[in-house]
């Protein structure tokens, strides 16, 4: 196999992946909900004449190239779900859909992916071992779509696990990753507290929830900075409160939606404690009710240290890379995590901070400088060749 | 004028009344947005031949009786807007329309309004002075319906105005009243917190503004507490809060969204500027912006010293009415307070309190206890017959 | 009696009373521990030969001047406790006592009361009645001086009882009073947290009675904004926060001491209830626990109707005044309340505002204008008289 | 040398050890005034026959042993100051100083040192090198009392230094350290919130700095939670709050003391500019001042590698030990951290433990195994032999 040449091949792919990310940029659609971005990436390996399954695990799909060499099965993975977030970005290729946005890059996963793909086909012959390459839906909502196509088998046969995120807080091209523990775990929540609604004049009448839900917020803040080891790491994010639908009237009930992410199971246990004790102490302190709908949601991603270090030791191997850098863990959450709790394999950043300002995942302006999309497709690709040469 | 037979006349519309009342309980509409239930009034009129004008400062109504006899001309009100609160009464009339509800009685208001003008059509010849019966929408959301009604008029020849609010929290046929200041001043408000947003997982490189709203909750609670003077009466609520679409997205913005009540215009602007300093403060600490909209509501309802003295001191005169009570004001707002503005007149309350277990105005589970629709018809009149006795 | 005279001779007090007034300022004593002030003023009474008794339910003096002539017997009384402040004046008379001030102006009331006795001493002859001169001790701080002083009869064979507050807040030498309730009902309350201590860089192993002190404090302000009718007047204040000696260790308890206000006695259980609500619910959230101790304090001040009318219908007969005003209740507590459960009589504030800035009652700047001694001397004199002539 | 001879002599200094560590006990003294510690350092010396320099660096005392046989200079350091805690404990040695209480342990650093010293000084003609025994105070109040013993020349001369701390959250004998950072930086801050204060019950007249003190408390822990990276370890505690005098009086001021732990600088800065940005905005909020005097402490105790070594190693070696643990950093502070800027070492814990129920350091019932005391004596020889071994 000629890599060099795989890798002038994906250069060559540029404006294809370009033109792929940013149509799905405009087209975006939400976890569990990807039904033409799935039609869209099986209509591209019927052009490129790749064979494929789909609606595995949902709108999953699973593409197979078989080298003409020996060889160990390594898979690829990656993501295509957006988020329920309005683009303020001002782009030409800017979200055509209302509340839904392509907010960190698996749109450029996506197509990344696919021109991957379409640069190892055409040399197949001397591709040793077989190419899986795994598009997968909702990773972006727990219980994600990692696990339903795990379930179906999309890792039978498969010896190792490589995915990468294409990321705005490193500098383009830079390779990020750590040994061990990369991503963190991240679950889901719903308070609901139960109070007693009635007339905004009369408020001692009601037990009002917008009150304990703010109180709430506040309080279940301090289960980071008072009630857990200081040396563990861990986040409690409310992203959505809602509560009451007219300015004067005490509502009944008030809705708090949030993340936690924690880095090992114990601090998990205690959060969960913590925010028990909490809603029950204010609810106890008006006399009302709560319920807490806690949704574990991934693992942490665990890094293989033999795979990772493809990256971290030998990453600067890779065509056009900017940098190795071994970074601390990250308090993102991914569902890679269960590829790894099967396979050996690594997670790794790809990255793509745009020049100027530049915002975070999930923002409202987040973008990518699409440049980094063929520096993934490399990386991947490395992966996928390291493996090979050392098993 | 036999008004003892006016009277009976008004007993044996009750059925007529209840019906009329739960076809609006079924079909409620939001303020500023009752084209049904304005239909449904005219045609009722327009069965019992009453001549009416439409369309007055909106979807007002205006019938008039002219009586036989000279007098004064007086206007009675009833109002007729429905709330945004899901019905959780297990009835057989529960509303029909999701979210909406006629959760303070203004169908009630309405039917007993149209069973009173059907009582005293049939004896108008004996009518001393001109009866006008003021049906006005959008009581609920200031502006309200009452400011543009009487600015096109409806007051114009009007000598005298009366209303009633069936109340919940007053014993059956109870009928409630203050001298003096009666329902408080009504305000609404819209907070909008601008942070910054970014990834659940990374709050440090946000500026939260779920945080921020849930502490403008709690602190804003202060001002009654803390910075207004102890014997002045206020209440600050806030009714709806809104933030966020994603449980792992820091939302950029949070709006919290409520009404102030008041009794005098020294505490509105006490308040007003203690929740901007406090929206200043909390902004200031995280380095965000905030918006405050207020919008000045309804005056506090004055009542007339002659006027309610027609119910606190000869209320007993109404027939079927369980007792008169002097009670202090009330912060509930009414947009009544306009007509008391332009001319003599008063509020009172009919108490419509079930039996057993009874909710608040404003509750998801609100009703009245419909053998107050007769009382407060005949409460209505006897105003009516009062003003025409002492002019 | 010629009671232009006294006047005139309360004038010329002047000079002493300020005499008087600035000694004890300079010379305070906390409630309960009142010695030095006590014999001050029975030195006084030995100077002038008016007989007197002391020790009276602690430090209380009472003295009584017999009048020639028949009539009622008519009780006047000034307290004479100072507060634990640390006055902050920059004058001549300031306290010399660390930590100690009379911020309340109890200073002056005994001036007062002896400038008024000597005044009418010398024409006592012609007075009607029997003058009973109470110097009360300990009205700071309850059970205060006032009950056990009637406990030890201080009220035998009195038909009616007057008393005054030199006020800050009102202007010069102006009266104001209310009918019926005029002061509020004022407890006290001691909340002692108890969480669980530790080294101030290990939180997770403690429960932090400061946090929850903390939260305490700011949910505790909920009670009179939501908890309570808008329409009752209440304040829940804490005075002291004390918890923790080292910088670096997190304390076992907090404590904190407060007042609670209130114009009746439901308002008053309701507070207790959701006081106690409160903390079992911050505790709870803590696992850990609390105990309150809630001491019911003087009851309100009520005014007695014909008394009152003294002052507020005639009052401008006052030599001196400024002018006579009908308040709304004010919320600073005053065992003169137990007086007037006794007895027949009126309290009323003497307006003692400094030109210029001037500081509100128990702040380190407190002062009074002495103007108002003699003023207040002659409206304790017109309540006597006005008394006599009426009875 | 025969160092197994030695640590035979330490073991019989038992009964010596805990003497003198209860003797201690009883008679604690708050750090920069040990004077009476001191001198029972100076004379056990004395009784020895050891010399010493005392009064370095305030009550610092330096003994010296130097030994017959050529090698290095090492220091073995033992702090001896006690902490503003009241005892808890009901033991024969408990406390006999009212609030003062060595709830750190630093009575059994005191004796170890003492009982290493005898053991060796029999032995010293064999000893390679010269053992420098530093006593130091004030270890628990920054700036600490290692600073001024460093200024005044203690490590003058010296190759290496090694100390201990007796921890009660390791199991009886076991040793712990880390590689590089160990224990945290440690700073001390005083908030001073200026509002305005005033009557108990006239809080609309005040700017009531209790509230303030109270949303501070709350607020200020969202820095660690909300504002520094959550996978950067920090440590905010309020140790003490101090506010108002009187129950029924709203004070001028609160004042908020307390400490920070940190691993780094760039979180120390981020800590300090939201620490004042919180309270800008909390003041603001209440048009009020604050001053924030933040004094940088101890920075983190950093163990260099080489010497650390002779303990996560080579621990096993030494008498007595139960175990040898490779622990994450602790968030306490030591101003052993000046010594390890100056010269290579290491810092470690000796596992004290007791059985059955245990409590954490500054607990008002913390206490130690004493059996610990011979081990901690053995390792710190440890450390001074393998020194010499290596050097």
């Amino acid at each position: 196999m000629n890599w060099d040449q795989v890798n002038q091949s994906i250069d060559q792919q540029y404006d294809r992946m370009v033109e792929d990310r940013r149509y799905l940029h405009q087209h975006p659609e939400l976890s569990f909900h990807e039904k033409e971005t799935s039609e869209y990436i099986t209509k591209r390996y019927d052009e490129l004449g790749i064979p494929y399954e789909k609606d595995i695990g949902g709108y999953g799909i699973v593409a197979r190239i078989e080298g003409g060499k020996e060889g160990k099965t390594v898979a690829l993975r990656a993501d295509f779900d957006a988020l329920p977030i309005q683009e303020e970005n001002d782009v030409p290729y800017k979200s055509k859909v209302d509340g839904v946005m392509h907010a960190c890059g698996h749109d450029g996963h996506t197509s990344t992916l696919l021109g991957l793909a379409e640069a190892v086909w055409s040399s197949k012959e001397n591709l040793p071992g077989t190419m899986v390459l795994i598009h997968q839906p909702a990773e972006e909502y727990a219980p994600g779509g990692a696990k339903p196509m795990i379930d179906e088998g999309v890792l039978d046969g498969v010896d190792a696990v490589f995915g990468t995120h294409l990321w705005s807080n490193a500098p383009l091209n830079v390779i990020q990753s750590s040994r061990g523990p990369f991503m963190a775990g991240a679950d889901r929540f719903e308070i609901t507290i139960q109070g007693k609604g009635g007339h905004g004049a009369m408020p001692h009448q009601t037990k009002d929830p917008v009150v304990m839900a703010g109180q709430a917020i506040v309080e279940l803040q301090q289960i980071v900075s008072r009630r857990i080891d200081p040396l563990e790491s861990a986040v409690l994010t409310i992203g959505r409160v809602e509560a009451g639908n007219a300015f004067n009237v005490i509502p009944d009930t008030a809705k708090l939606v949030g993340t936690v992410r924690i880095l090992n199971k114990e601090t998990q246990e205690s959060i969960i404690e913590e925010m028990d004790r909490i809603l029950k102490g204010i609810t106890t302190s008006y006399d009302a009710d709560y319920e807490l709908d806690y949704v574990k949601g991934y693992p942490t991603v665990n890094n293989h240290e033999k795979e990772v270090s493809y990256y971290l030791d030998q990453g600067n191997e890779i065509d056009g890379t900017a940098g190795i850098e071994e970074v601390p863990p990250v308090m993102g959450g991914e569902d890679f995590a269960y590829y790894l709790e099967e396979r050996p394999g690594a997670f790794f950043f790809t990255g793509a901070q745009k020049e100027g300002h530049y915002y975070p995942h999930h923002h409202p302006k987040f973008d990518i400088d699409e440049r980094a999309l063929p520096t993934a497709a490399k990386a991947l690709l490395h992966g996928y060749r390291k493996y090979q040469e050392n098993n």
